[in-house]
């Protein structure tokens, strides 16, 4: 069983997986995955995943055939188990709670050398309905309090699979980083009565330095205090808090505005390894006006070393505009 | 000239070199850097590097002779320059500073190959007061708020150079990490008139099981909610706010410890890359009561995750108490 600790310096939550802990032993195999050959999210192997919980399909055809077009499964090594009531308890200075939540994946094409920048406009817009669909599902589980959708593509950013799929984690807990975005944004807007992201947004479109591209009802920036290299943030321009409450017109647009980034930097910088994450407001019925939904992308294109760590203060070679640029296509890089 | 830039939202800093940009063109070459042959860090190649700060050597020598035991030298591409005023502004809703501050390395032996593990204490010992001593040297600049001391070590962690090196950053702002860990201590201190770490260090001596080993002054834990695999915080085990308070009987004892878990976990984990950092009160007038010192390893043994970068929430598959008895030796692991 999974349990959630809480650093009590920091306040920070984490999870302990105990059911297998990672040895010393271990470490070498984690190292040599299996890769190719038996890939559990190819078609044909649906029965190497845990039962899914939905699919398209183009065909009707029964749960766990083939024929699927994008396919929801259970992690089969969940960080965090659906079973079992929230207990929270006190270990003398220490806080934790038993590992409740959900882990499940997207898998997001049956073609196991397909990427997103191959993806067809309508195929996108399916995958944003379908992480709109299972956030709408698990938000019926009141245990649950923050759900977050995310991928990791290549080795760098942490995919031990390399068949196109993506992860939604539903916690009991609201992660810190997203606690410390509500917490400013909420300040910002108890103050100005606007919200900082529309703020923000409003300000790049009239500097456009940092604007990589804008289509309708998006927008992609390279955010102005960027901690990564090449960090891209797509944001509705439109006011929004929660990632669930988007209509069709702007799912497609935020698809096809992700597909487009995706493309322009695995064409800009080799195809990196990359993370892409949706920051949302938490599961609760309090309203919180000053949020906006975004979705960040970070390329891992340089290691995270101690001064990072230690600092939580990060430093970046590439100066957004440069990033930005860059991706606009304005300059040629590749001499 | 860096800059310093804050994300409106989060209120991080980072730091955003503008001097040599990473363009998408530099990616392999970063990756490809020269190793072994012309190491800037070895005896016969002081002139590689900027001058001196200062040095031990055994025998009187004039600056940037060959003869050296240790030497700190400023870091050849510094994050942060020591030269000019600090001047902060705003940038419609963005803040930004110029990258004022100090970047220097210290060069911990002549022998390219030596690893920590490898040293005498005596060595230990020296290097350990080095750090005091910049610490003390660095904090008459009254431009500074706070001084991190650091290690890469192993490309994983982010070594550039394998020589055996450590840096210390001088930064014009108290980093987000540290200012969190600040402000909950000084709460706890607030609400009971104690020091959160040293009631933490009770709670564990008195347990035992995150134990991995302890000192005359000193104590090695695997702390209660490790963010990362085998991750080890090395403290005081009497209170003390201020790195550079401490005397020749605990610098002593840290650096003891240190070469010791360092060697464990050389040992029991295949010679991990590692980050430590020394987490200490900032350089203000005010004092914190409630803040204790200490040194955090960090082996780079997994991969973050857009999980992790998305939520500030880890993940992490090695209980601290496995870890812990493993690197106590109890359990054999590699059979």
């Amino acid at each position: 069983m999974a349990e959630l600790r809480r650093d009590p310096v920091t306040g920070r939550w984490i999870i302990v997986s105990s059911d297998s802990p990672l040895r010393s032993a271990d470490l070498e195999a984690e190292e040599r995955r299996p890769s190719g050959g038996s890939c559990p999210f190819c078609p044909g192997k649906e029965g190497m995943t845990p039962p899914e919980i939905t699919a398209r399909r183009a065909q009707q055809g029964p749960p766990n055939s083939s024929g699927w077009t994008m396919r929801v499964v259970p992690n089969k090594f969940p960080a965090l188990k659906i079973e079992g009531n929230l207990n929270r308890v006190g270990v003398g200075i220490y806080d934790m709670m038993n590992g409740i939540g959900a882990h499940e994946v997207i898998i997001e094409t049956p073609d196991h050398q397909k990427a997103l920048p191959d993806f067809q406009v309508e195929e996108m817009f399916h995958l944003m309905e379908l992480f709109k669909e299972r956030s709408l599902d698990l938000r019926k589980d009141k245990r649950f309090r923050y759900l977050l959708i995310f991928k990791n593509y290549g080795e760098s950013a942490g995919a031990s699979l390399s068949h196109p799929h993506s992860q939604l984690i539903a916690l009991p807990i609201v992660p810190k980083r997203v606690a410390e975005e509500l917490k400013r944004s909420e300040a910002y807007f108890d103050q100005k009565e606007r919200c900082i992201f529309c703020d923000l947004i409003h300000q790049e479109l009239g500097d456009g330095e940092r604007i990589v591209m804008e289509s309708t009802h998006t927008v992609a920036v390279a955010p102005f205090a960027s901690r990564f290299p090449f960090e891209l943030w797509i944001l509705p321009k439109t006011h929004q808090s929660d990632f669930a409450e988007a209509g069709p017109d702007l799912l497609r647009d935020v698809g096809e505005l992700l597909r487009n980034v995706l493309g322009r930097m695995k064409r800009s910088l080799k195809d990196p390894s990359y993370n892409f994450l949706i920051h949302t407001s938490p599961l609760e019925a309090v309203q919180h006006p000053g949020y906006h939904w975004h979705l960040e992308i970070m390329p891992r294109l340089t290691r995270v070393a101690g001064f990072e760590w230690g600092s939580g203060f990060y430093i970046n070679p590439t100066p957004p505009e440069v990033a930005a640029a860059c991706l606009r296509g304005e300059q040629v890089k590749e001499q």
